[in-house]
């Protein structure tokens, strides 16, 4: 019944275990480049604090046996509240990138969120088969961002996600000092259709994303690009990157379908609200819309400390590219298997049988 | 008068000297096994800094010549407002275990809480003549559930504690890293009438807790379940692993006697509310049921605190285990004495002539 | 005009410099004996913390030139809002003990409070011609306790300073483990004129207090013998240790002209408020009567957290110790020299021409 | 777009970096003096653990597309919402000293505050063509004071700022531990013209501004003073060193038009409130009157946070100096690039497309 009992003894027992192995694994540079954040990386501290504050209050003699992880996200079931984060590059932790991680998702039950910069093409990720979802970072050239969109609904894609807190890529430290760079082959092949597909092969890593967001992404995105991708597809939305309950409010309005409340890892604004910590008051302002928790989560309990909060469900970020850099599809099918195996235990503790359950649990600050 | 006059100059002055004596004694793994809690071990740290953060404010001039620390607990007369926690397999601090244990309870003349999983058997260890209290955790099988309570009653036990925070085992990852094995002539015994009696020596220490919780274990305890017991016996009911003042108003509405506010020594769901902050809110909704305080309990002050905030009295875990392993018996009655040297002084600094008085000091969160 | 100019380069900056020559200086089980507190000290560290945390909101152009630091204690005008407080023993830092503390008291102006337990005969110590108190720690003996009022009076103390927070004294576990013990030639003199002398010398240092206070102290201190003492005396009356703020309205109703707030320095009961956070509540609970504060001040500007909170004044407690042991009558004074020099900056930098304006600063806890 | 593309590769990534350069360029006894802070230099601690405990809601969706940093400062035109703050004795940090400051101010342009104790001449200064400030401690001396006025108005300044906070200089331990002297060669030429001028090279340099302060500053500043200079010039009047929100309000009664809200960067009153703390209540209270903030502010995340909590701008202090020390000119045109780059930036991220936007930020202490 637990994960333990079909696992040599070197198994990961933690995702903090993953983490070490993929630390061993790593050249430093894409290390810093997967483990760090902007500024002073006070945001990412502060992530993983609001859950080491947030105390859940357990219910008991529920007559719970068993707890069923199942959940809709975004119209998706899913085997557990759980989403692969869009994250871009993922050649740099493993050669088959998102290709070995969908392949993670589709065993475990999960969606799989590819990326507008993913190192694989979104045709042969999709083709893996998981509940694939595409990310889109909105592009000055407005009939790319159509093709974009046009190519996620042909492939099959359940949901589209628009990232809203990049208006350009915040500055991160750490990159700047290892003078990080991208090697030759790994690429935003999603983009290599245009013109700007040749520009990020020849600025050094770090600003290759700098400087793709400023070249190629559209900088200042309002209410009104929101507005048209609504109209302009029928899938799901989802948009990522809120904190304020106000812009919550309004992309509830808008009729979008899922809000994700985001610090983006610790990687944009450095000093922003936790994510969690903002969680409650987007939901509050979010009314039916479904809200979805980003940032912080490393284990089974954290995920159920966002939907005591409120969330539907949680993206899942940084552990599974530990996943990939210690193991590939195998990495991060432990990642996946480890998370749900906990989950379920803090559920069945928790007296809760299903996820909606945990969102009538207490929760204090300690 | 005080507690060093007659007692060699290497003996304990607190309790943590007895826990460094038992960690020089202990094999590293059984050490883990008692030291270690579950998950990231946040709620272990929570709980005791739970302590840390509250502070009393004593009285003065009350014309207290001496403390009396005698106090009911759930109809038994205790010398002082503690309890020794229901704790499994005893033996393996010391080969005397839970008959050692009982003992130094009865010299000390406070309760001894026999576990369903203790290393002795309930008859034997009701034999040694202390204020004997059984502790059921539900099994699958009713007919044995019974046949349990039958045998407290017999053996003359004063209460019947159920446990009802553990429908698994919850996930303690020292004890996977180390591979945690309960050696072969440590087991279950009161168990050994039926079938489930073999299963628990063939698995893994860590395991064997798990495994038979599991197979033996009833999955889904309810309060159906609760009533049929409460129904089942007149001995004095205790409910153990509240921590939510709803659960709390039920068990007292459904006529249980005492209620043990507990955090499951951080062993159970990682990532809860300290027992010490849940206290409060369950004897506020507990009207006149009792209410015992479970969960990071090391020294006279500690006890007074959780009587400050409306408990009867406290559980000790641990600290009982760690006398075990420095001296048996000995070491058992050390504990306790020092506990409670360090609780009579408490209460005559604080002014309060008995413990009812010291619900009404007032405390302050530092 | 400020303290640097007429010392030498070696000349101690802070009273920690001081502390840390005394610490130099003493025996490892005297410094044990002044600077450790009761139970984990955590009472002793506490009060450090709330100062720290405590935060003065100074007023700008108020039109001071020269803080006056002048104030009445008790009806004892001091240069400044400073006493020194009563300590048992001084004679283990430097052998003129409470001479050497006397006589910087009288050069620098601020009232002596003789201790019940000084190792200098009263006579001897009042004789030095500081403003004197005389602190009594109550007897089992009455007609002892009459004998001290009595001897108090008759060398001209200015006040009487009742001790009300030892109805026992507090394990220290430094001084058990240390078998601390004190010299055959210190002892408590004021009270050899009765059988009580000779037993204190005959046990070990720790407990040659705590058998002392069992042996010769009154057990059960009531506001009977508070309002008996109130009548003995036409002294002004202080009453020393108290925290919550019902018990300052019972001593101010009884007539007391004084009230410390203290935590006995962090050793009697450990766990306690700190005395700076509970401050308020005792100002505001004891009307027109004065409110003085004990425990945890270490330079200037906590004085003047102090008075910004109600305080009339403050007792200064080990840094005198300190002086005593890093040079004796010298190091009193270089303490309360230093202490005043600080104290003046920081009311004139916080706009405030004497103590009574510092009331009217804003605080806030940080 | 991003300040790291035209420099080479150790250049300075945050402030931080220019402070290690500094620190190793300096003599230990000025770093100390550049460094340090008063007394236990708690407020120097608390001013950056403010802006650490403040965490931003950023927005999204604006549709801004770069943000413009452009505000006005006292009337002054800046191209960010900073100015360097005053600071006596730049000659110490490099030869070209305030020269060298302000060439960078002018280049950035943002305004360069000259300090009455500034080691370079202010007409010097101001010849430099950066929008100049003249900070102007009151001395003794009123015709003096009518002669400094004057002068700044002179030379062209564009605003003049009192500052209130320095009725005398607190004890700084380590300048006093260091017997921190001037050089020769270094003095406040400002004040040559009359017979103070002498008097400060006689002393050694922790003296040297204490002595200064005693001898040459008026003493007993009040709101009589600051009348006087209201009257006395038509220069925008700043008032520095407010925390206290009764104070903002005269200040603001009487007529100025800017109030600092400081804690003299934790080098006078040790134990205050820390300026941002103070911040939104001087804002409150000083009604249509600007409020600039002082004290902690280490990158432009910093900026943003003071501007969300109702300031206007930013005094930048300490890290000028860092800048003077690493490089001079270019050292302080590094600093105030990076801090400018880094603001832009923060914006940009949060949605805020000019500095009047931040206002409309919410915050959430952490």
């Amino acid at each position: 019944m637990t994960a333990t009992d079909d696992r040599p003894a070197a198994a990961a027992v933690s995702l903090e275990d993953v983490r070490a192995t993929a630390r061993t694994a790593l050249d430093p540079g894409v290390w810093d480049f997967v483990d760090g954040g902007s500024g002073t990386e006070s945001t990412l501290a502060a992530n993983r604090a609001a859950f080491a504050e947030l105390a859940l209050v357990p219910r008991v003699l529920t007559g719970v046996t068993a707890a069923d992880t199942t959940v809709q996200l975004a119209g998706t079931t899913a085997a557990m509240p759980v989403a692969i984060a869009p994250m871009a590059y993922q050649r740099l932790l493993h050669d088959e990138g998102e290709l070995a991680a969908a392949r993670a998702a589709r065993t475990s039950g999960v969606p799989y969120i590819v990326s507008t910069l993913s190192s694989h093409r979104l045709e042969d990720i999709a083709a893996i088969g998981a509940d694939t979802w595409f990310q889109l970072y909105c592009l000055r050239d407005q009939a790319k961002n159509d093709e974009l969109v046009d190519r996620a609904e042909t492939v099959g894609c359940r949901a589209l996600m628009v990232t809203v807190d990049v208006p350009l890529m915040a500055r991160r430290q750490r990159d700047i000092r290892n003078s990080f760079a991208l090697p030759e082959h790994i690429r935003a092949v999603n983009l290599d259709s245009g013109p700007g597909g040749q520009v990020q092969r020849r600025v050094d890593g770090a600003s290759a994303l700098a400087v793709h967001t400023a070249a190629a992404f559209a900088p200042g995105l309002s209410w009104t690009d929101l507005e048209r991708l609504r109209r302009r597809t029928s899938l799901p939305l989802v948009v990522k990157g809120v904190l304020d309950p106000r812009d919550a409010r309004m992309a509830a309005d808008l009729g979008v379908d899922s809000i994700v409340v985001s610090s983006h890892g610790g990687r944009q604004l450095d000093g922003v609200q936790p994510s969690l910590r903002a969680l409650p008051g987007v939901v509050a302002a979010s009314g039916e819309c479904e809200v979805l928790l980003d940032s912080g989560v490393r284990n089974g309990t954290d995920v159920l400390k966002a939907l005591a909060l409120g969330a539907r469900g949680v993206l899942l970020g940084r552990p599974v590219l530990w996943g990939l850099a210690a193991g590939g599809e195998t990495g991060v099918a432990e990642v996946l298997g480890l998370l749900r195996t906990e989950l379920a235990e803090a559920m069945t503790l928790a007296g809760c049988g299903d996820p909606a359950a945990a969102t009538r649990l207490r929760t204090e600050r300690l």
